[in-house]
């Protein structure tokens, strides 16, 4: 740990060459998303970096911290929740597939599939879980609670089918739905969202949406 | 290892009493379920189950093996494959979703879920990207090959539904969705497998499937 910058733990700055940084981080991405969080050292992400693991410590600290920088969500959550928000409820399905959907695409992909990979192996299923009912299902529930208590519920079934195409396309990579271009692939899942968001549900799940 | 009966790795057999081995298999799907494979131990599903860890190598020989036995599918695939088969295509979509959605019930959702978080975690993908591609698309796909070339795309469509909903219901269980009485749920995701099955594919997807 000799001739490094003052280490971040005393300072709060995370001094050193952004370039370096930058690399450490996609390193550690990349490892998060194709191995479960147990299996990832922090000396392997060094490696790949062609950096000290040391160094790697310096910047980001305990590997749980590295691995919450390393999923950072890979777009401003203002650029999908402000056209949410404006959205006509009519055309939410395929407003929501065509913001969510490219997120997905290189080279935002690496960072949402090690977190839903971590969260599926156990270890930050509160994380994810927490992320959809605090901020997705905030947003959007009270905007399709029609009728009254369903919102929630119409949410999660959008969430659903997210989930269902991020794990078919870029986790099991099942061929050809993951050689499918993504304008399609929008396209498709829009019609689903929109029944959803705003189609009719079944008696017996109104009822259990409202209790 | 002493007074036990003979090891199953000479004999081929699985000696014992009916109980105990379904006690430990029974153990061994619930830490399965709900930790990844690396975190769970030969002696902790003993501890659940109430025995020696001895007795778990045993009858189940390593722990990947005890894993393999936990994972097996709760249903005869032939009491889905077949009526599958038979099914009108048209009516697909509810059969699928009707025949499915209750297996991951308990008791054989800890089993089914083991898998997923297994294959999620990085350990399974192939074996769960070859469940798919060699059991669930060779019975389906054939059937919904409209225009041709199209089957396993519209299949893996149903897939990724199907999976969310797993994930979303039994792994992240959000709330209220894990409360939806399965009935409920069958008729709500029914007319998404049947669009995926049978409905109009946009012309970009179309040219992608057939490639």
């Amino acid at each position: 740990m000799t001739n490094l910058p003052e280490p971040h733990r005393r300072t709060g700055r995370r001094p050193g060459s952004p370039n370096t940084r930058a690399r450490i981080l996609e390193c550690a991405r990349a490892r998060f998303a194709r191995t479960s969080y147990d299996k990832v050292s922090v000396r392997a992400v060094a490696d790949d970096a062609g950096v000290d693991a040391a160094l790697v410590h310096h910047y980001f600290g305990t590997k749980k911290e590295l691995f919450v920088a390393s999923i950072e969500l890979p777009v401003d959550p203002a650029q999908i929740l402000t056209p949410i928000r404006e959205a006509p409820i009519d055309g939410m399905g395929a407003i929501l597939a065509g913001l969510v959907l490219p997120v997905w695409e290189s080279p935002g992909k690496h960072a949402v599939v090690a977190l839903f990979r971590s969260a599926m192996a156990g270890d930050d299923v509160d994380l994810v879980r927490n992320f959809f009912l605090e901020v997705v299902l905030r947003e959007i529930a009270p905007r399709v609670d029609e009728p009254t208590g369903t919102g929630s519920l119409r949410t999660q079934l959008v969430v659903s089918q997210m989930l269902g195409l991020l794990t078919t396309r870029h986790v099991l990579e099942l061929d050809p739905l993951d050689r499918v271009p993504v304008d399609g692939l929008i396209d498709v899942i829009a019609p689903t969202l929109q029944r959803y968001l705003t189609g009719p549900l079944p008696d017996s799940v109104l009822r259990s949406a409202k209790d």
